[in-house]
């Protein structure tokens, strides 16, 4: 399991070291890797860990899907919004395992979207062999 | 499998209590559980099953792929609205399993999304042990 | 691993019979299959392979994702709408294999979605046995 303490509202932070630390615990030689995060506000994703496309992840979302549109959902609570961006990026991302680590090409890094922070957060890691 | 007749042409139902029985009959303790919709126009997300949110859901869907705004594949058949939204959704989830139950959070449910309905669909559960 | 050389700068691929091969090479009879693309301006998803449909997910990223759209990233590389975009389709999908082929449903075909080409592409392909 890894812990996260985001620190602000919408944040994206790249988690790769501490998959790659769960697996090699794990001894998994050759198969797949599930990262999955265990809240409904939060995403996660693969993609570059580049500080200004960081960033224009949190604004894409902020237009696709505003805050405070009239959500239903925020008649009861305030955080339609994170909800509904948790849908469209995803919880989970699996990956291959070759020789006890994560298949990952040039630029790819694994990355955790905080959509309703700061707040603690944990992200299942569970290694299968083929 | 599991079998549902959805009753609306857009809808989202829970179908966790469905995974975990097929999970049940599995017999797998610790690995990891697929859960796959078989068709083009469905998809499964994981977040909260709260009544007011799953109508967000839709809305959503409905704001950011409009059905009928001109789509070339509404010339042979009239729902590529709701191709494109099972592509933005995605057609399957993946949940860990530890002692022969899904790992959940809190607010996790497994939601089934119709956007073509109502239909008799069919969604694919399969549990691999670690 | 399956080797894709794009030809437009956008443009989506059936890969599904060259998912197929790879899978036969395996001899997994019983299991799932990680079909995972290890760039991160392409996605993989599952849907129909019909022509007006493969060019109406294009024109969708288009309207979603438009380029040029004041991204950060840009400023550094001017791609930042492929990678934003594949951020939402995703990088992978999990398959069920039974009886040594792939589980689809009639209409569904493995499409790798290309938003930064033409270049030289390859998806890894891992199947595990349950």
């Amino acid at each position: 399991m890894i812990e996260i303490d985001s620190r602000k509202q919408t944040e994206v932070t790249d988690i790769t070291s501490s998959v790659e630390r769960e697996l090699a615990s794990s001894n998994v030689q050759s198969g797949i890797c599930l990262i999955y995060t265990l809240h409904t506000t939060t995403g996660i994703t693969i993609n570059e860990a580049e500080g200004d496309l960081m960033q224009d992840i949190v604004r894409l979302l902020d237009t696709i899907v505003p805050a405070g549109a009239g959500y239903r959902h925020d008649r009861s609570d305030g955080n339609a919004h994170a909800h509904l961006r948790a849908v469209l990026i995803g919880n989970s991302a699996v990956i291959p395992i070759e020789r006890g680590t994560l298949v990952l090409g040039t630029w790819q890094r694994i990355l955790f979207i905080e959509q309703d922070g700061p707040r603690h957060r944990r992200v299942y890691v569970k290694a299968i062999s083929d």
